[in-house]
């Protein structure tokens, strides 16, 4: 069997052009198309106060269509955020065109900009390069491909996953591609919130608007609001998914638990290639946090520990001075006990009940030396887990953040 | 006149030796003794759940002695962090030497350890630094610097502020010495709190403890609380004044606003010099956010944005991209609207309104090219203000975290 694409659910076209927005010759203009008769579509946005034009355009389309979204228009390499209404003018027309190309409503089009923040689109070239998206619409692998670099920033590879699962003799087909490396801390929201991590999902299930919604809620708290590379929620995050129903399959009652299954196993793979290509990262951090109170007492923590520059930099130096890892609980705010906890770093104890346990700092500083590190603190005070995935924070991070404008 | 020192106030002797705790040659055991018959003390500690011994110990007998404390020991090199019952009876350890070559009670004496976490004391040498540090106990501005030095670690240089004021004709002098320099977002407070910050202060004005304490707080919050190196706050901060007496001066009425206004000047310039030897630092970032609706508004918006690793490399490149600071305001929970606030960079407005104000990228990057960067938000919707003091985050960051432990 081929492998699986954004485009493998049946019902959906896309196009990834180079519209010159960009500094580097690479696809920046994206347009995503479901050809389907009743598609239904549900998003969450950034919480961030400072909107992005196209994540307050992108919020009035949905409400308006009823969730019946046939489009996605981005662009990257300009965020179009805190260009006031010539910014939200700009987003709507982005709609407009896409509309024009894709044969539907300018309110059945959520728009998505990703880029640096206060400089207007350069509409001319946006809106060519949307006409050229139009003229290029396709359903093959290349064309999924195309799509996923078309969203593309800092990011250093694409970012794609997807699933298939059977009911009765049916398939349903999910699918999704995402970008994000720097300003990644999304804190994603039916509700409005904002960092930029951009991901759109397909699938050929038929799913009521209602479901849909919760259950990308659901998976996304699971996923996106769980990855962090710099805590710095951005003003364009968005994760859309669209569902063509193509496949014939309507997802209710017994159904809804294996698609939230295959949902969230999506959005994870998503979320987790994104933490490995966090700006300068050399290996993921999985941070979990075990025996808390509540789920949010063992985020919270684990949110802490990752977000740490001194953690990060330590990750990086496969340095295991867990003190900092320790530390960082600590000032979480989250109660808890350190005298109760145990602090594992790739499986070797380094700390238990209040107290170092000695261990060979040659062998675990090789252990670190890995694509993935899991630091495990276990916390004995209740029965919730939580686990966040970052990466290390390494010299090249700096490079990237210090020289973006240029 | 001759420069002010820690010594200068009446009534205190201070030593500093180097005991073999750091690894390279420099004073680690410090002893600061406060010779006045009735002298008054307060200190605010870490709000990190995970305490130090010497926190927990320190906290202790200010308790005890009623606030008379008359001697405080430190040690740098190692944090004495969970470190269990070992932990806390080394520090009491400290504690009973101090009191022998200082001739006071145990509980008279407040501790303080800073370095590394999960490292058990080099007792042997802790005490014989003390017994040392006891016969070389002087008042003189060499005495002073030795002690000031003696409680560094990654710092590259020393801290150190003093003040005097007339009370009729007679004067007040209170000086003080930090060290900090990595792990530092204190919040200290005089309630159970985390950082690796020190402060110690002398005065010799006469100071009843209830007032010393909450004007340390004060003080405290408007200067260590308001500097951020990397947010971490530690398992060790503390900031501890005493007060002899020796001036003769007695603070209590109009006095105490002169007297707070002192502390606050030396505080605050402690601080500012924290966030200029902030690890790796090329430059003090100030976050001014003015306008909002209340003062911790203002502060968690100034905080937001003075801990994003993206508007800090900015600083590093000297690069305006502002709209880094922009959605750090806004992801920092806090209620506002983009489309009444202003931004400006060393004065240059670069938003206003929601909108991008033209500026010339050049001359404003030229200008990031400075000691001291200001970054001013007024949100237009109350009279608060708040000013977090911050560094910009370079290479150098990372080699010095991601080493540490070597």
């Amino acid at each position: 069997m081929a492998e699986l694409h954004l485009l493998s659910p049946r019902g959906f076209r896309a196009a990834g052009v180079y519209a010159g927005i960009k500094t580097k010759q690479a696809p920046d203009v994206g347009l995503l198309v479901c050809d389907a008769p009743s598609p239904t579509a549900a998003a969450v946005f950034t919480t961030n106060r400072v909107i992005a034009a196209p994540v307050k355009v992108g919020r009035e389309h949905l409400a308006e269509s009823g969730g019946r979204i046939r489009a996605v228009v981005v662009n990257a390499g300009n965020a179009n955020a805190c260009t006031g209404r010539r910014g939200d003018k700009d987003a709507r027309r982005m709609c407009q065109f896409a509309a024009g190309v894709a044969g539907c409503q300018e309110w059945e089009v959520l728009p998505s900009s990703t880029g640096i923040i206060g400089h207007m689109l350069p509409m001319d070239k946006v809106e060519h390069g949307i006409v050229d998206a139009g003229q290029n619409l396709g359903d093959s692998a290349e064309h999924a491909l195309l799509f996923a670099d078309a969203i593309l920033t800092t990011d250093t590879r694409r970012k794609a996953a997807a699933v298939q699962f059977k009911v009765g003799r049916q398939t349903v087909t999910l699918a999704g591609v995402c970008k994000g490396s720097g300003m990644i801390g999304p804190r994603l929201s039916l509700k409005p919130k904002q960092a930029t991590m951009l991901a759109y999902l397909t699938t050929d299930a038929k799913v009521p608007r209602a479901l849909l919604s919760s259950l990308l809620q659901e998976a996304s708290d699971e996923s996106f609001n769980a990855v962090t590379v710099d805590d710095h929620a951005s003003t364009n995050d968005t994760a859309a998914i669209i569902a063509s129903g193509e496949s014939g399959v309507a997802i209710g009652g017994r159904e809804a638990r294996k698609f939230a299954e295959a949902l969230n196993e999506v959005c994870r793979s998503l979320a987790y290639q994104i933490a490995a290509d966090g700006e300068g990262a050399t290996k993921v951090v999985v941070v979990r946090v075990r025996g808390a109170t509540s789920e949010h007492a063992a985020r919270t923590m684990a949110r802490a520990i990752a977000n740490s520059p001194l953690v990060k930099c330590a990750m990086n130096g496969n340095d295991p001075n867990w003190g900092r890892i320790v530390s960082a609980a600590g000032f979480s705010g989250v109660e808890f006990d350190p005298g109760k906890c145990t602090l594992t770093l790739q499986g070797t104890t380094v700390f238990r009940n209040g107290q170092p346990v000695p261990f060979d700092d040659a062998t675990v500083s090789e252990s670190l030396r890995a694509s993935e590190v899991v630091a495990e603190l276990t916390c004995r005070l209740g029965k919730a887990d939580a686990t966040v995935w970052t990466c290390d924070l390494s010299k090249d991070y700096v490079t990237i953040n210090a020289d973006y404008h240029t």
